[in-house]
């Protein structure tokens, strides 16, 4: 034994360092001073202009004392001013806190006024939405006799697309333009790295999915790890071409914000996602990878072939989560060349943190087994240390059967510190020493994981639980549906029973104007579902009409559950 | 201001875990139980084999009470066990100190005794080199009084390629059989993981060429993100095949031990390394990557064509350290096909820490400036926080200006706790918050950082630093020369002068018994320095020979040191 001496070495300033994807900014500018790191258009920022351009934001946030402690929140779509908020906000000390553009102007001021915001940056066309937020949070305040002390407003020009005289009437009101902001500060601006690690760089809120936003506070830690891992796993290498079709505010991006400067890679920046803006990108700048939520696959899937440029010029990567995709939808990417990795996370989790590896064994198998593999959440990411389907109660494994139902729980170090001013939902997210994602799966033999549903997702129909996602699955693959989603809807005999929402693929007549057609329609899609899941899954109801999302694409089945309870018990005599 | 509150959520079970690659091995073990993970000779394991292996080794560990604080000493070449050790020993909560097998029994009696090691693991064929490195321990015990536990004796068996004769012989001696060792632990032992990331995973002696070793003790935190970051710099991706030709005793084969688990790739070991079996695996396994010395370069650019397989079948990375390999072998390397990462480190920075990152623009100038280019020791790894060339009393940093030497200094996270019981190497090495490489460079206008020499292998003479690597780059260029080194020797007129030490390729003619030839040689040689390198920079001795080596194929220059200045100071009338 050699005692205490082996590890009786302390740490010190050579050898240990708080771990922050910051440092990669600076590696990043170092390495590859002239490599592209942003296209907007037709602006081209360099990795060296980047590191500059942070540098710039943390000086002039700094001189505003905004520094350890603070929120800055942001308002923007893709641009370059939110990726660089990445790092010039935390370089300032500060906490990054990206808000969802799609939000309503006073779910906006509840943010605000939760994080405590010290400013706001501001993207040009949600400026009259900021300001809107503002007023109902100072309002808010005034009527609690609460002081308000009004952020520092900054509006961000976009040259690129918008009409240059937002940006005037926004300085008219008090604002301060983006780049005469970064003019203020110092390009060679001496920031420092956290002093600990586990100190917060983000501040994501759950998107509205459920009725109140949690603000998830995520660690520098984490970032770093997240940032490499998700690099490692998806065979993203140095030099990576990224194209930003997931909005960066849903959780920084998936933390790929953070491993492009640890790649040095390019950062194809996108304001609005439309198929057709994916495949010019992926022809011009050679992107490699991008990661989208289904339904975005949906409809790069499903583009008019005058939106396409096919067959694609080289093999592109997306990573996709959320909610499973539907194997159609993944054999369809597949088929056109995509190679679709589909991966699980929350925010709670710095984005995706299992993903479904791909066994080349698989290869050979055919397309719809293939899909069906491909179609599970799979296995951890290097950054995460345990994951496991439990018991929530009784914290027991579920055995690896592929059919028992248990709580996807998660530890390690790519999990949040915590919700913010929140301690019952801390209480219920940490119970046991595991994260509790909430949602439900199955471990399969190979030990890859399922999920199912949310817990909040099944519907409970005579005693049996029914999963609405593979209600959903089927449906998808009915060649006239292009989106479903199925909620429970209360139900005479059997307490409840499957409520299927659907959209229609372009073409196919669904005609208000003709109930027969319409009828006919219900009728084939409720026989094409008898033939393809239990008698019990079938739903009972089927409605036509757009669905509403949230701005990550996640259809938002509270409102659909709502609609579902609205339209009353389906009677004893129904179908 | 949020006050508080965004840093005030606390590390709990569920967000924190030590940082270990031991995690690596059990998700290996999880997503591609069935994969190959192990080959040698005809041997094959999988992942799951391999877990099982080390939880075994782990448990079998722990029933003799080796945990936390004590030290498991390896002496095996590139064996599946050694490997194994890897995870097996810090799986128990030791500390793995595998031991160069070319070591005599003397020092490696020094390492034993100074580590107090309470295991050793030793293949059967240093068997007798282990007996005799304790039997000296226990003397020199013996004669300092001082109490003598003799440690617990694992013999490796290697059935592919040694005589079982050496095993029985062992086991009459005392030890027990590395197999059933295993055989006495439960495959499903509960390992933990360190409580403190902090925890020390390895202790590495430095090699030979300096006169006493010091213990590199290095810590799990660094182990792990070494082992993401050598992966990452080097796009080495998911079930990359990698060949051990570096030995794993020589800093835990740059860490690259830990980086297969994570890749959930395949190791191939080698006992032997030559030019025939490197290209022999490579075309039977489809290696796709390997690290090598400069010599074993040398050895596979010079290798006779009947022990090559060309073309290469594939791509083949390879990422070579040590010594700057000279521009020719660098060269040669690419022209077969191989594509070089050149990099640097030592075991103070769990190996290479900086690279050569190649920029794409480079693939288009003359051969020589990419070799010349690529000759260079870079920029920082991903895991390295902090890398700079200064002058070590003032730790002001060189211009970059290419021509300026200073000292590499480097900090962050993937540098050592320290060495083991030496406070005044420590003090030396952490001297002003950073590590003190002792390696002399310059910093390019490009930031990349170039190494000159080690600080005593500079020549001074007539007041002027001569780079010995510099004047043996232009050596390496020489048709005749295959290796050479080049040291200081005593000169009567200006103090020190270089002296050459080198051999020649096969087929030319240095016969001993020809003086008149030899001379010619030295002629031409010398004449071929005056017109490639300045004058006073010409060696003023060319010595032929073989040249003394450590295990991982750096020269021993203190040893040509000593010769030179055995063969007294060159005489102010030579040349």
């Amino acid at each position: 034994m050699v005692g205490g001496d082996i590890d009786d070495l302390p740490k010190n300033a050579a050898n240990y360092t708080a771990l922050t994807p910051l440092w990669f900014l600076e590696r990043a500018a170092t390495v590859h001073p002239t490599r592209t790191s942003v296209v907007h258009g037709s602006l081209r920022y360099t990795w060296l202009h980047t590191y500059h351009r942070c540098r710039r934001l943390a000086s002039a946030l700094s001189a505003h004392s905004i520094g350890l402690g603070s929120t800055v929140a942001v308002i923007a779509p893709n641009v370059p001013a939110l990726y660089e908020a990445h790092f010039g906000v935390p370089m300032a000390g500060a906490v990054l806190n990206p808000v969802n553009i799609r939000l309503n102007a006073s779910t906006i001021a509840f943010l605000l006024s939760h994080s405590s915001s010290s400013a706001i940056m501001v993207d040009q066309e949600f400026f009259n939405l900021a300001e809107e937020a503002l007023r109902i949070w100072s309002e808010k305040n005034r009527d609690n006799n609460k002081s308000f002390r009004r952020p520092l407003l900054i509006v961000i020009a976009d040259v690129e697309n918008r009409d240059p005289k937002e940006v005037r009437c926004a300085e008219e009101r008090g604002a301060i333009e983006y780049e005469r902001f970064l003019e203020s500060g110092d390009p060679e601006f001496s920031w420092k790295g956290p002093e600990d690690e586990w100190q917060s760089i983000a501040l994501n809120y759950t998107s509205g999915t459920t009725a109140s936003p949690k603000g998830v506070v995520l660690h520098h830690r984490g970032a770093y790890l997240m940032a490499l891992s998700g690099a490692l796993v998806w065979g993203m290498n140095e030099g990576a071409v990224y194209l930003w079709t997931l909005p960066m505010f849903h959780c920084n991006g998936w933390s790929y914000t953070w491993t492009l400067a640890a790649l040095c890679g390019t950062n194809i920046c996108l304001r609005q996602v439309t198929a057709k803006a994916v495949y010019t990108s992926i022809a011009e700048h050679k992107v490699t990878h991008f990661c989208a939520a289904p339904v975005v696959l949906n409809s790069i899937v499903n583009a008019p072939p005058d939106q396409t440029i096919l067959p694609l010029p080289h093999v592109v990567h997306v990573n996709t989560a959320g909610a499973a995709p539907p194997p159609s939808v993944l054999r369809a990417m597949s088929e056109l060349g995509f190679r679709v990795t589909h991966t699980y996370g929350l925010s709670e989790t710095f984005g995706p943190s299992t993903l479904c590896v791909w066994k080349p064994e698989w290869d050979s198998l055919p397309p719809e087994t293939r899909a069906r593999l491909n179609a599970r959440q799979g296995v951890r990411y290097v950054g995460l240390e345990g994951l496991n389907v439990v018991n929530p109660k009784t914290m027991v494994p579920v055995p690896a059967d592929g059919a028992t139902l248990g709580e996807v729980v998660m530890r390690g170090n790519v999990v949040m510190k915590g919700y913010l001013k929140n301690l019952k939902a801390n209480e219920e997210a940490f119970a046991n020493g595991w994260f509790h994602s909430g949602d439900l799966a199955v471990k399969h033999p190979d030990g890859y994981i399922e999920i199912k549903d949310r817990s909040k997702d099944i519907i409970i129909s005579g005693g049996e639980n029914i999963s609405s996602v593979e209600v959903e699955n089927v449906l998808y693959s009915h060649p006239a549906i292009l989106e479903a989603s199925v909620v429970a809807r209360p139900d005479e005999k059997w307490g409840e029973s499957p409520c299927a929402f659907v959209t229609l693929k372009p073409g196919v007549n669904d005609d208000d104007d003709d109930e027969q057609k319409r009828r006919r329609l219900v009728e084939d899609i409720i026989k094409f579902c008898r033939s393809n899941m239990p008698a019990y899954w079938v739903p009972k109801s089927v409605i036509f009409g757009p669905l509403p999302k949230t701005a990550t694409g996640k259809i938002q089945k509270h409102l659909l559950r709502s609609k579902a309870q609205k339209m009353g018990p389906v009677p004893i005599s129904k179908l």
